[in-house]
């Protein structure tokens, strides 16, 4: 498992993700945390859509989260992450979220490749774990 | 048009619906647009799947709300509404958003029938306009 | 730790919960525990806004979520719920979300009491506490 | 009233904002729209918080939004936005949807300026309204 976190995003809190507790409501999170992925597929792995353009989809298996400082409105979010456990038709991301340094939140969620027509499990394809684990090592990226 | 609503669905605000203005947010009013009129197809037309089934969607074409007054957490809001100008591919709903008969806020929203796999605009199949017909007239429904 | 599932709520799947792999999206799942929390709340404790009036916020402090199976629109999901170890300023729920009886999800929130305005944890009131075990006591509820 | 959009701010739709159509989902329009304005305040008026700071909030009072292509996720929409007609405690807001230059969908939202602890009207302030004159002047911005 990597060591550190390569890869980050940025997120501001939209007005619209905050709850009458006037913070960021929990399940904003769990959207962010897709986005970063997203940013990531789009940045390492030639996008989400490479991975739909070949006839599979990515699930979400599980989804943690500890949460340790609230966000506000308009708050901007660095989304650390990285992608570990890449196996057979699974996979796995790691999350740190931090607001100018602090630790917000963190977390991880389990993916796994299906079929796209069948819902069927899918080995993970060589060329997205290849750029998975050059996206992961620990040269220039 | 017909003068009166005929049939209402109520929704409870959810926490996370609220924002930190401690009030319900306005984008949540147009989810609750779409669950009343999903509350509406299936006890009039057999429901969006028989649309679905018959090859069809129902696009959004446009959304009016005008808000009157803030929701709160908890509160159970009764969501008025009819389905007008059903004529070609399009038909319409309006709405009144009520809490305990007080006018909370009031809209329409615009749609489209299109085939389902190439968006062409479709004529709104005629069971699906004698349904809407046969609720919204004044008889017993 | 109580043995079964005593309460259980239902909610149905929006058409605005679903994406475009077909099926709900993870992160309605957050919400649906939520509305679930709510309405136990109401049902055994006097509602939250009983919380709040005695100038307490519960905060969530985790969430985890296995999926199991995917969920569709309109879907009708059993939120099984229990509340668990509740000691000082934290109390945890444990859920089951299940279609007629299969396993869609499972998982935990945790929770914390803190002052409404200070956001400073504050233990657990023993009303609360109380009320939580009656209705958790495997007696008749 | 301006005849021109003279701002604009990105958005990239997010997975999370799809639905099974396939498609944005038509209450994500709306978010966006907020996402926009929260934008141009920030870059025009010292942010949405020196309202609040003065004891402002602004709620929308109206939406309107018609829908004219599909937005599919990872698009990225350019939302042009304008303030106009502020007088009292009232001003307006209209919007343009593009994506590379195609009309997507346009729209309009009303607000009111009340005190934040009241919600009782409150005029909007002179240096709020001065800076969306100066923002929606034709001189260089």
């Amino acid at each position: 498992m990597p060591a550190t976190f390569r890869h980050a995003y940025d997120v501001t809190v939209r007005f619209a993700e905050t709850d009458a507790q006037g913070i960021a409501h929990h399940a904003a999170y769990v959207v962010w945390l897709e986005v970063a992925r997203v940013a990531y597929l789009a940045e390492h792995a030639g996008g989400y859509r490479s991975l739909q353009e070949r006839g599979l989809e990515a699930l979400t298996t599980a989804v943690h989260l500890d949460y340790h400082l609230p966000a506000s409105f308009d708050d901007t979010l660095t989304i650390r992450l990285r992608c570990v456990d890449v196996r057979g038709a699974r996979f796995r991301y790691e999350y740190r979220i931090e607001r100018e340094g602090a630790l917000v939140a963190e977390g991880y969620t389990g993916h796994a490749t299906v079929n796209r027509e069948t819902h069927a499990p899918t080995r993970v394809p060589p060329w997205f774990a290849d750029a998975i684990a050059t996206a992961e090592s620990p040269g220039p990226s």
